[in-house]
């Protein structure tokens, strides 16, 4: 019996020093680690059941890298180019989806799901000459695995479209399909050769960017997050609604600011811009992530 | 070890005389074990991954009574009819949904979930003088927690509203709040007094019956479901593009055939009609059930 305590107590001590080994010691790694603590521990008057332990993420910016552009967005241009039509200014995101939406309009889903997988295994990044799914943050996706063994459900909830993410979100991030939250273009049941099948229409149903981040995840999860954590202006209504609800809770961005590791860049941004959200941040105590201090890597291929 | 192998024995031979105990020996029962155990039994070469055991469920008529209203029209009457609006035919689902609409513009999501639980609380339905919750079906609550034991993943897809159904699925069905697809009303963020709240629009965004299904389950799930279960033709889609996919596949529809203990309707019937979705499941061998000689019981509350 006292050769299996000791063995219990090596493992516990082991496991604790292991709790987010890429996150350096800190205020944002105690933070999280703190309020972990309060919402799990029994008899605490902080206590959340397991049911309620939902975590949400952005995921470009957050997750992982989003310069020079999203990473959809160039995916989005070669399909704008292959259709032979006018290429739209990159930055202007309503113009974007808007000749993306023409671009791939008619195809199945399943014919769409093909191409998206077939550009992600052939495309490199331009400055990192590396797959874009290898430009995953090592320390997010440690703090997604330690949420989960705390009984949280974590879900993407992203301005980025549902079909881009999925085909890898569960392989990077542990997440499945069905708990990723993203912007929806139109999709129509139809009969093709005696099967059923869907087919994509040309416009968009549903934008899950700012306002429509909460109701993205008022229609998919129908609870109020307990913890949200995003990098970006387009974030700030889904912290605000997490923030505003009633108990403990956690509202996190993440600032990049390591343009040795990763990129620089925040105010003044098209991509990714943070202003609005880092002052409420500032006013209301939410935790603020600096990329170049508190992660001791950024990805998982760093030395 | 001789104890243990036999107790292991005795547990394994009693919970195979347990499962699904409202259910009747005979083809439904049978054809239900047998999909679960081929899909199930690693090595067999219909062996499906636990991520991809998606398992999907209409409500009204399928999990729960539909008779003599969809319970949900029933609330919307009483709605519309406090608003002061005139009364629409009851018949007709678009008129219906458009009054209703209506009738609960304005208010925030927390509001109406509130008329919606004190409804369900104190409203008894016109035969049973029962709640509503009440007459949700015993054999079916039996599957869904038998799938879950198998390692599926088991959602609502219904044609009802999400709010209407997810503050009771959970305790009536174990289906947690984000496992609950169905039809969406506008929903808009906004910042009321300060705080940031949900508010409802007029109009519906996405009605989630026919055709409509599978595109909810793309949006939601993103993953084809390998079981389906429905019992009208607003399933029939569902049901289609379920069967359709590669591998063992399962497809049921119930058959509302016992009028002394629930109600007797298929091809004529205004609510739940079940008549091209019948002649489907006949011509491609897809199971229907009989609630009346299929099922022991219907509900929980019956001796």
């Amino acid at each position: 019996m006292r050769i299996l305590i000791a063995c219990l107590l090596f493992i516990a001590s082991s496991a604790s020093a292991q709790t987010l080994p890429s996150w350096n010691e800190g205020a944002a790694k105690s933070a999280i680690t703190g309020f972990v603590k309060a919402v799990t521990t029994k008899g605490s008057k902080e206590f959340v059941r397991p049911a309620d332990r939902i975590a949400v993420f952005d995921n470009d910016g957050t997750l992982w890298a989003e310069q020079p552009l999203y990473f959809q967005f160039i995916f989005m241009l070669e399909q704008v180019k292959a259709s032979g039509a006018p290429v739209p200014d990159m930055h202007d995101q309503k113009a974007v989806l808007g000749a993306m939406g023409k671009a791939t309009s008619g195809m199945t889903v399943a014919e769409y799901d093909r191409k998206i997988r077939d550009w992600l295994a052939k495309s490199r990044h331009p400055k990192f000459k590396r797959p874009y799914t290898d430009l995953t943050y090592q320390p997010m996706k440690e703090l997604l695995a330690y949420l989960r063994a705390n009984g949280f459900k974590t879900f993407i909830v992203s301005g980025g479209s549902v079909e881009f993410m999925r085909p890898w979100a569960e392989k990077a991030y542990g997440i499945p399909p069905e708990q990723v939250i993203g912007s929806q273009q139109e999709v129509k049941f139809e009969t093709k050769d005696g099967k059923p099948v869907l087919t994509r229409g040309p416009s968009f149903a549903f934008i899950d960017d700012g306002p429509g981040k909460p109701v993205g995840i008022y229609r998919h999860i129908g609870k109020r997050p307990i913890a949200a954590f995003g990098n970006s202006d387009g974030d700030l209504q889904m912290l605000q609604v997490t923030a505003a609800g009633e108990g403990r809770r956690f509202a996190l961005l993440v600032h990049h600011d390591d343009a040795e590791r990763e990129f620089a860049y925040d105010r003044q941004s098209h991509i990714g811009k943070l202003d609005k959200a880092w002052d409420e941040a500032k006013a209301k105590g939410w935790i603020v992530v600096s990329m170049k201090s508190d992660w001791k890597k950024v990805f998982s291929f760093e030395k």
